[in-house]
């Protein structure tokens, strides 16, 4: 195992959204400052850093002496450029490590990595041009959403297919982008497993999270979910086998289906999750604590859930209910500072404590 | 009521230590940014902070551009030099105000206050010679405190009489400042209530919490504490008393003698409080977001606790025992940031949970 790291160290995090912001304020809890490397003006995560990088990612100098000022880095999403993390390497320890973000920055590579563990996922075919959908749509049938294979999040990138005929419109908005043909799966509901691993290869998951989306995004995340306690634990047990797989360092975002046949895998994602936010007021230690301990080469912190929580996005205009919400009892806010209200764009969350337990 | 800050608002925080560093996690919370004033380099507060200004409070240019870039100002301790809030007032709200820190800021005018609203304090007398000195211990007796009346703290500025012999060393301790009389109080143990008031006068307490000290630092809080139904409500009561007569905003530290006659109030800090630090990991809002919502003009949040927590200071050396704290279950750290370790330095704290309240 490394060593635990220090208080003062620095903790560099590339992104600054609201997850960076959120991870930047566990780490002050643990005596550490981060250090923000974000292309964007006025990042979120900027408010509550001790310093920020304002610089692409194509950027070497700035990327190296970013790294010289951090003692481990990390990241809030799994979007980055592999030039700038082959610049980074070599620097300092990144984690979660570079096999995690290889798989998962390719919707293709992940499902064959699950499906190569033993693992359900739905039914799927690369689509690389026109000809290639059609003999997609063949194997996986109708209906399916086609997805480029990198770069989407919150159902951006990706197109419904209910029809044969759809195939050239849902070509067409790809773009040319390489892409993924899932098949529909008929599921009763989607959970979520917020998984842990450290240094040590210890594993820790928080009780899985039962998911409502609206309009591609999450809208609310309910602990505890429907799941009986057997596939709860088949849950866990999955995540534990992708995280001991990769030999994964911090915490990881598992999106299931449950179906009549058991838990099928959506996707995963190699950093903390907007499924997990509950835990800041479900739990001693929360999501975003449980990442940085291990990135930190700590050991993991009590998850154990302590109330039942209700997680609720705040989207776009939602923020006009904040004066209401700031009175609600058993009920705490989270925002993220952004300044401009946009439709579709997250603006925080609150998070209702239903039933503390015994 | 003053309207409610908005996200992306500032709240200058004067002083940067740890309860200016944990204060700026709350405001993040609710989407507000800080910047912190602070004469000293490297404050903890400074990590967490979107902007810091380095400057003695005798720098007018300086708390001038303070105030120009905050939307309201709060501080971390009482001790504040009149200079500067006399520079700062009229150029943005101060919250908690002036009158609650004239109080505070002398022992003697905190005392006169306390009794003048009929609340019972030890037994007290001004001392601004070596023979009022004299006079004082006539009329409160031995053993009692020699303590100078402005800015004490941690036990700092003190000086024990067990005698009337004592009286010459305890003035020399004086080092010539005005200083105050204290007779014992023959307590059973202290208590200390958490109180919060808002814009609109809407006050909310905390539960009690019982406080042990060691070489005149807290050592520990406990909640819930020993009192009877009754006894706390008179300690709920009290508080909201003073925070009413002083037409409080933000949350204020009451700490209370236990005695047989009932409650004696020992004195108030006009500020989150370390007897407070345990309502991070038992209650869903905690002082300091409470503090920072009152300071903001927002509605109180819900301070009810849902689970026992025992909070300990980690003081100087007590850093070696965090990685073997960090495995606890249970078990939360929040560390201060602080590289060097001094003796009687606060240096962190942990809040075990006990049992979570069903």
């Amino acid at each position: 195992m490394s060593e635990m790291l220090k208080t003062g160290a620095t903790i560099g995090i590339l992104g600054g959204g609201q997850l960076g912001r959120m991870l930047s304020v566990a780490a002050s809890r643990l005596g550490f400052r981060t250090h923000v490397f974000e292309p964007g003006a006025h990042p979120p995560a900027a408010d509550v850093a001790h310093r920020v990088t304002t610089a692409p990612y194509e950027d070497a100098a700035a990327l190296g002496a970013f790294a010289a000022d951090c003692d481990v880095i990390t990241y809030e999403f799994e979007n980055i450029p592999t030039a700038a993390l082959d610049l980074l390497e070599p620097l300092r320890p990144i984690r979660p490590g570079r096999e995690a973000l290889r798989i998962s920055q390719d919707r293709i590579t992940e499902k064959d990595f699950l499906t190569g563990l033993g693992l359900r996922t739905a039914p799927y075919a690369a689509v690389d041009d026109a000809a290639s959908l059609d003999a997609a749509l063949a194997a996986v049938g109708v209906p399916a959403i086609l997805k480029t294979r990198r770069f989407g999040y919150d159902g951006k990138g990706q197109s419904r297919l209910m029809a044969a005929d759809d195939a050239p419109r849902a070509w067409a908005d790809m773009a040319g982008s390489p892409a993924i043909l899932e098949g529909f799966v008929d599921f009763h509901y989607e959970v979520s497993v917020i998984g842990a691993r450290n240094t040590l290869g210890d594993v820790s998951c928080y009780d899985p999270g039962e998911n409502v989306h609206r309009d591609g995004i999450l809208h609310t995340t309910t602990v505890p979910s429907r799941l009986s306690a057997n596939l709860r634990m088949d849950a866990v047990l999955l995540t534990a086998k992708i995280l001991n797989a990769l030999d994964y360092v911090g915490v990881m975002g598992v999106e299931l289906f449950v179906t009549p046949q058991g838990l099928i895998v959506n996707e995963i994602a190699p950093r903390v999750h907007n499924s997990g936010h509950w835990t800041q007021n479900g739990c001693v230690i929360d999501q975003f604590e449980q990442h940085i301990r291990a990135v930190a080469g700590w050991p993991l912190g009590d998850g154990s859930r302590h109330a039942d929580v209700v997680m609720e996005n705040l989207i776009g205009d939602d923020m006009d209910l904040v004066p209401d919400l700031a009175k609600q009892r058993a009920t705490a806010l989270h925002l993220y500072g952004k300044a401009e209200v946009k439709a579709g764009r997250k603006m925080g969350h609150v998070n209702r404590i239903i039933t503390a337990k015994p």
